[in-house]
């Protein structure tokens, strides 16, 4: 049975037109278990369907790029081990293994490490595109391994992802120089929020596609990446963040990329008071299923 | 094609087991044209349907009184005219036409015009129990004769109602003599919020009992009953209204009468800051929904 | 008589001098009946002044561009016909005929049309500088043709605009095709929000001055064309749009113009916790006047 | 000139037509400096003026007891000294003056010291009706004399209140043992809030009564009287207080009393997310002027 | 002497004079792994202690009953396995083993196991004084055996309290009828927020000290307790709840049982927009430190 | 060791470790008498202290420059005169004199004179780098000369200021001809906010390094020179303010001055709906640290 907070509306609402077994499918993973400051990013996937409203907007509501490439279906909400971040993660695993390509709605940054052990073991080692304010490579979190702090350590040492492919965009945080180091020793490039502010989002771009290539890739957008004045609606923010416009500039310089999954994560609408975190995340969401829709078949 | 206010969750999350055509069914009505002061029921039933999630919680969250007796859907949203008052109460007297016993969720007090329209149409004039802090009898509004100071004008024109069956509970505006008096010369009975308080829920509910008798009765719960510093989140509040607590022994008093049909008004989700008025929109659903399966068959 | 929510203080407060029959005239126009996603616009007067305060702010509270040139008085909020669109924009119209020169606190887009007519009628078309996240030339929204999707449909269609003349900013949410090469056919400038980071506001408000020229000129400024991480209170919030800054840059880009007439529309502080964007209305109401106040005579 | 707080709307909107110099006048004193836990009544006047348009809403805005014997204006904001507390209570003081009777709306307490000395000085000592959770008897404030927890304090050490005839209701704040005992010295009745609720409000408005007689008599009301639970927007809550029905019935069992001025005061709006503190004390400001107009001549 | 709001946030700031050894201790314990619908208890022990400062305010800020006969320090917060359940309680029971009064403020109810665990271990088993909207006495919590549903059912099954003295007031939540009739089979009372009403505040206190007696008593405050209108800021509310001054009313009918620890838990402030909640959980810790200052040594 | 959400609430929690007499001191001055517009900052210092708390996020919490050539302590806030701004000044100031490099949390901005003047006495005239929307050489407040308006006005008149090593920088609000003229014949250099974005932070912090030289120099940040777009929580907003991240470029830009004390002031959490700008506070007094860490000895 879910909890109370997995009663789920539905992404773009009447506008997905998949059946039950698409294989571009939506799901809302509402574990925040592994958050180490402010809780509640348990009730983002509800926070952003319900945002997603306005990208349904219009009399063409649908109307995104090639929707007639994309059959999509939102199949509600992953099923969870209360208050058990490990069986969770489990849970996470087993549910997402059937699917062809799935995007998520977090949920922490913690649900992606299964989210790649799902995807992975199907097809083999894949290149990620990280956006986010901090590293999530540490090894532990307040003596927590399995925390939102940790999942890209995991991935990296599980040999889910190919180092050399990893590219971390909007990186601000402090962090301890061993972990910094060691994130840098697995192939993994690292840019700054000050750098993509310096270089230009087409730049940034530029260098993605460089750092991926061709090759099968994972798409995962911590809405920490985005400027706390702008997007204040998260668990852990820092100053000094990506606007969404660049964020939006970023993403729709991915067109063609070999996306095969992705996440929009950490959303916490209790900290959200004009709800335009959610309406971001829900642009988010939107901007990577474009990209799924455009990635080569 | 529905507006994008209107795409909607489901009342109790799925603990709702009843088909398609069952004979008790919920719908949402975002409506909100007719306010006079502050707009924004359009959100209500979105609101009220995510606050019921509390009502499922526990193991047993259909434990209501004697589920097994009433089958219930919610059907979602009522479609409406974007802009337009008066084709929006036809939509909705024609939508409400076909349903056996109709619980809606509002949207402002206008809809109730119409509700009491495809309900009566089928069988006849109704008493009538009314919470609210207006009589809700005005001839206009700011000029408009169909807006939520009106429904029961036209009601007891129409002779929808029996006004000698029709009792107004919570009632405390400042409000002109000549609409006074017209409402009391068509043999309602008016109690006032101070008489709740100075009489207690026992002696008002078999006040209400006496009064609408055994026939068939409709019961209309405007929010605004409740004292806004309870019950913030709506669009006309007015001060020294009645407790929740009040108003659940009101409504438990009133078990075994013959409840035809229903609905909760005028919860305006803009101005909730805490979620508390849709959290007591989704109990006084929960609470007429028991006396829809208590009433006589 | 007029509703509750048209009870209004003063623009700058006692700032403005200007006698009842100034040649330049504010006025509030609390209508949002043509709102399609989030409604309460209709607050939006009260808000915009009671933040204009703020730039009333210092010892020289009225110390904006050349006052001597320029006499103003704020005449209050027009009166409305509650929940009629078409009977309001024809009020709206007649409100505003007998006015010079116009500067209006909306309110939904909708009033816009309304404005247009009252302007038009009495001196020919004119151009349009419209700054917006959306093309506002939808045929209909839901099912109303009178809504705040509209207005420029009907402006161009009935000839109150020289669509050569006419230059849309900001513009970025998801549109029907034929919506937009409609727009274009009508000889009407697109200007994208990416654009505008691309190009620079001074560039962007060079493309204006080419467009509109030196004819007589009307500038619309819709509130969602700015960002709604910095400018989270309106009805249809689209993310990446202009910054505040950028807002002012583009509009101190076009001193000179022939301004005849002005609005700021689709601020909803419902939605604007921190009233931020009550703020930014104020400040671009002051930044219209101060070209009003710089215009050819 | 006024600070950029004091920029002033009207109590009830346009419906209070007294000529300027009417005997019964209303005035916002936007004063706050002293407050000794969270600042903020500053802005009470324009939100209690705000929220008093729901009371002028329906076709009867007017329609309080015998308004024909009562030629009432809101004469706007009075002046202050920015940041000076006794150079403030001198320009209170010299402003309320002239007025025949004066009903206020605050600012926090410490404004009522200079209301009474500016009332006694035209009259000689009154009775005072206190409603607040505090004595407000201290001779200190973390060692300032004149703040808001003092008013009282010194104007029975002035001589403007006659000690026998003041009753305090509502109390129950924390107090130093020689303050409580100093103000019982003084013949002050004390009524906590439990006694309110234990006794009932009828027989409380009857200790009133037989407290303060048939002589002249100031109504002071501080919105903290009324518990935070409904009434959150206040500097300085304390859990338990009345509820705003108890606070109504017992202002309504006063009629007839000689009220010669009043005040509502410590309404906080940046503590008051939902609003209802602003209606509650427009609510109160209603209610004492209904007590001005059945005054005794 | 500072002002209220400087005060270094311990609960009541320095009025507390305990050596960090004394016999009475507070605790934070911000802990919110066991929460099943919304999160965010973690920050409870923060915002209670911030809200204690109102009742360290006046000249006399530690003036509760007999502050000489108990030594206090407020010991920070306890130390928590970050996203683990068991391991936390673990922590926590190890924690305050040591302590020989401890008032903890949580954090969610899943804390008050261990807590009892810690107490017993050193006592046997003692009676309990439980205010809750729920039973607490869930055998799992979607299939979490260790949350805020269940702590009471692994007391009473391990031993640690004495089910005829155990006794919960204000309990009105769903609960399926086994879980019911198990808590009654222990010999629990139950008494319901509907019955506090009815009987008053006085009975149910003397209720209350003839099913606990002379023994060793454990008192547990959980907020939601208190109806969601009057104290929004908690993870699970449900309509009907005690008001605060009710809950007042019942503590302070106990001085005199012998209390030999407590808690106060459930505070949520992401849900608590006007920090009302908080200062009831302050107030709540106060009147249980007077009942601790008041208990037979 | 504990999650970041438990720390104790001093700034960065645990991890200044500085003796009680350390030569780097941090100290909060919550002082809000001198605000003309909106009250509140008093709780600031509160605010960013609890803010903080996210710059000692991970594992290695105290890891900004060079922390070992600095030893930190927060000796907590300073006491002042309620209600009394000239006395406060002189307790702030004498409070100061003994303490070798302070960073102060205000506050509003009157503080800053009370820190030059403590300053100076020490060490002869300064060199100021300031950052805010307004120039704050205003000769008096609505008549109060010691007001946020003013303390640059004071300071320069008094000879704490060598006029021609100030600079101002983000600067946008209306200010009177004559105090602009003032502040330039002091020899004060001033860039906008507009000329910020045009010119980019790296070339504005050449321009401030060549401005104070070498020589001894105070850093006051207010935040309103942030856009309150990104930043709303502050008294006196104005539109078209500096980001965030060029706000830090700015700061990185400077490393190597000779920076001997500095301030964050004007943080009012009361309009911080989202506590973005409280963070921001952090931030930047995070940033001044590490500015005198490296600031030559």
């Amino acid at each position: 049975m879910h909890p109370t907070f997995a009663l789920p509306p539905s992404f773009l609402g009447g506008c997905l037109s998949g059946p039950p077994d698409a294989a571009f499918q939506i799901a809302g993973i509402p574990f925040d278990l592994g958050t180490t400051n402010r809780a509640g990013a348990r009730d983002a996937p509800y926070a952003v369907r319900r945002a997603s409203r306005m990208l349904a907007d219009g009399a063409n509501p649908c109307g995104w790029a090639d929707p007639a490439a994309l059959s999509v279906v939102d199949r509600g909400d992953f099923e969870l081990a209360l208050g058990d971040i490990k069986q969770s993660l489990e849970l996470i695993e087993r549910q997402a293994a059937g699917i062809g390509h799935l995007l998520a709605i977090g949920g922490d940054h913690t649900i992606t490490l299964a989210l790649l052990r799902a995807l992975v073991r199907r097809t083999g080692p894949v290149g990620l595109i990280h956006f986010d304010a901090h590293l999530d490579t540490w090894p532990d979190n307040f003596g927590q391994p399995l925390a939102h702090g940790s999942p890209f350590r995991w991935a990296l040492e599980e040999g889910l992802l190919d180092g050399s492919r990893v590219i971390q965009v909007g990186i601000r945080s402090p962090v301890p120089r061993d972990v910094h180091e060691w994130t840098l020793a697995q192939g993994v490039t690292i840019v700054t929020a000050e750098e993509v502010h310096l270089l230009g989002p087409e730049a940034v771009s530029q260098r993605i596609r460089s750092v991926v290539g061709e090759g099968r890739t994972y798409l995962s957008f911590d809405i920490d990446a985005i400027d706390p004045g702008q997007a204040p609606g998260t668990g852990t923010p820092e100053v000094g963040g990506l606007t969404p416009r660049e964020s939006q500039r970023l993403l729709r310089g991915l067109a063609g990329i070999n996306i095969v999954g992705g996440d929009v994560v950490e959303v916490a609408p209790q900290y959200d008071a004009t709800t335009v975190t959610a309406q971001i995340g829900a642009q988010m969401m939107f901007e990577i299923l474009a990209l799924l829709a455009l990635a080569p078949k």
